[in-house]
């Protein structure tokens, strides 16, 4: 299957100044460390000041609990945070902007929701979930505990030698599947998926598409009505975010249909000794205080990455990617084995690598000795691990503020970390 | 059931100078409207230069997602957060302050968890979750949406005319009861319940109490082990910490016995194409990334909370709520019905009321353009208006930067509000 993804990527001279974008972001300056070469954004990114002015601003001159208050503070705070809902929803391309997300604490918590508030609808024993075996932790448990609950059958679809789904027999794969849950861009491998293409057979097919786009919307421009899946999740906090805000963005029909999920104040439009039912969407989904200055300063930051622009994130991102995997052949040779698509126009800005007879840990551990930052562990992604045969990968990662001599920091650590274990 | 709840109260002069506390709170200058009366902490918090300035210096410093890097920030940020969990467990006298905290997104998940994660567990068809009639929808939904799932009975305690608990019978009310639910303090009435001897009873019935310490915690000194609760839950954004974090205290024994809840990354020990084993407690039910910055903020805000001491805020609160009281008998005479019990002492900072022939959002919203801040609506609590057999009632509450200044506001609101619709 081939991947759709066709980003139009600007010129050269338009890519964003990586060095200028660091400016915006304090920690580079007040972290205490010389070098701070941060390559784990995958992980959880930085934010630039904006985000952080933004929550400040917030606290500072509008704080008051959202949706109940009749006073002109508790109505701006609402405001705010409505006008978030609506930002993230443009951002995305949704339909419906302003019905269509429900703020979560992480994506995460989007992912059960979704299981648990239209899984458990639609499920019953004899049906089946189809995952990958590249997808994140948060896109499996969820199902597992609702299997334990409902008693269905689930599937993964296999990887290639290349990190790449196997897609020849989709048609067969999906057969009785009602719903398909598979990442926009694996967290480990980079691969980026044809979900476009594998939306229209489990269409095909009737089912349900459920899309993590946690590693993929942070960097790549989406538009959830060219993609056509019908739920998606993300996190803010590895888009320039702050912490403690995810969402789920699901089709208003499947909103409409789910069952709530965390019941309390908001979610409801009655509540009796004898029962509850439920408010409209997508307050039906979020049960008391939200994250409010979280909603603010996320929409801080989708302004903030918008102004630069996705598609320049992106090129940056495919150009730092292409020169790191060059770089780490070329100085590394077969002391490293990079995971993934060898090809860095099918993948994301993620290299998980293994040196040769070198723990990841150890890895990692040395490269800090170095400033560098990178992972070490199975990245919430153990039957990935499996597929690869491995306990677990040391992974660098890319950002808009992540520069060349990062990666030139990156290579010569690892050449030296080869050399200190031979 | 006499009152256990005697709290040690500070001389008179030791207690806090709230004008010089106000100083501390950047919205007091910075709202942008003049006068701003803030009466609705009970609804939310306002927030400290300290709280936004951990976060800050967090974010500006250390920021990395947790537990799983081996970098130094990495740990730096791991330790940050598990810090503040140690310093929540602390706050609340929690035996292992350590093992015993689970962060959520708020008080509202922290209930659903105890549901799902213990309710499911010890809950069959025949049992009984008993509640009260004045609890916080937060602690009523989550039962009624497990309810569905298993079909066990929900049962609340009534209140009398003074919105007392009605306990005279209450080991007939306990029997066959497996789990009590129970607010420490109603956010409506002000009623602080006698949980100790509550939990008593309980136990001696073989029942698990919840406690909801939303409204109590930043507003009394709590000691989970003096209490003899199992578990517990509060939220950050009403003790003076951000939005976006809750927690939920319970027992070591039953944080091992619960189901776990949001399936995800962090929350397992392995996962593998055919299931996955749980993580140790706490982490056991702390899917995807925390809210990181947040547990920071709300650690400064229980570090400011402890240095003006809890005892002094309770006191200041008693009394400016004993002044309202009195005025607003004094100046608005039988124009007033204040919910509740009459004696101060027997309730938190909250006053619910209603003025004669004027719909609580009328008042608010006339309040409002006075500069006074007050909520109007079921405050979550839609069964206890049923009780108090009102549609809504309007609320003040008290914080530690209220004044008596604050209080003669709302008092003169009032009354032109009387005059206004006379």
């Amino acid at each position: 299957m081939a991947n759709e993804l066709v980003v139009e990527l600007p010129d050269n001279d338009k890519v964003l100044d990586a060095q200028t974008v660091k400016q915006d972001f304090p920690i580079f300056k007040e972290v205490g460390q010389d070098p701070f070469v941060y390559l784990d954004s995958a992980a959880s990114a930085q934010r630039p000041s904006k985000v952080l002015e933004a929550m400040d601003s917030y606290y500072h001159t509008t704080h008051a609990n959202v949706h109940r208050g009749v006073y002109r503070v508790a109505e701006q705070a609402t405001n705010l945070y409505e006008e978030a809902r609506s930002h993230l929803g443009r951002f995305l391309g949704a339909p419906k902007p302003e019905l269509e997300i429900v703020f979560t604490k992480n994506a995460t918590e989007a992912f059960n929701l979704f299981a648990h508030g239209y899984g458990r609808k639609i499920l019953g024993p004899n049906d089946v979930v189809l995952l990958t075996k590249m997808e994140h932790h948060a896109n499996i448990v969820p199902w597992m505990i609702l299997r334990e609950q409902i008693g269905f059958e689930i599937r993964f679809i296999d990887i290639d030698a290349e990190g790449q789904l196997v897609l020849d027999n989709i048609e067969q794969q999906l057969k009785g599947v009602k719903i398909l849950g598979v990442t926009m861009a694996s967290n480990v491998l980079g691969t980026l998926n044809p979900i476009k293409q594998l939306t229209e057979y489990a269409h095909q097919e009737g089912a349900i598409v459920i899309a993590d786009g946690a590693q993929y919307s942070p960097h790549l421009p989406t538009n959830l009505q060219v993609l056509g899946v019908d739920a998606y999740c993300i996190t803010g906090h590895k888009m320039l975010g702050p912490t403690g805000i995810g969402a789920l963005w699901a089709r208003t029909s499947i909103l409409e249909e789910m069952y709530p999920f965390l019941g309390g104040g908001e979610m409801i439009r009655n509540v009796t000794t004898e029962g509850f039912t439920t408010n409209d969407i997508p307050h039906k989904f979020e049960a008391g205080t939200p994250p409010i200055a979280e909603a603010v300063g996320l929409s801080a930051a989708l302004t903030y990455l918008e102004e630069i622009g996705l598609e320049n994130i992106r090129a940056h991102e495919l150009s730092l990617t292409s020169y790191a995997m060059e770089q780490l052949h070329e100085r590394l040779g077969s002391e490293i084995k990079i995971f993934g698509p060898e090809n860095p126009s099918a993948r994301s800005g993620v290299i998980s690598f293994e040196l040769k007879d070198v723990h990841p840990h150890d890895v990692s551990q040395i490269l800090d000795q170095e400033g560098v930052c990178v992972r070490a562990g199975h990245h919430c992604a153990k039957p990935l691990m499996t597929s690869l045969n491995v306990p677990a990968t040391a992974r660098a990662s890319f950002y808009l503020y992540n520069t060349e001599s990062d990666v030139d920091s990156l290579v010569s650590a690892l050449v030296k970390t080869v050399e200190f274990f031979r």
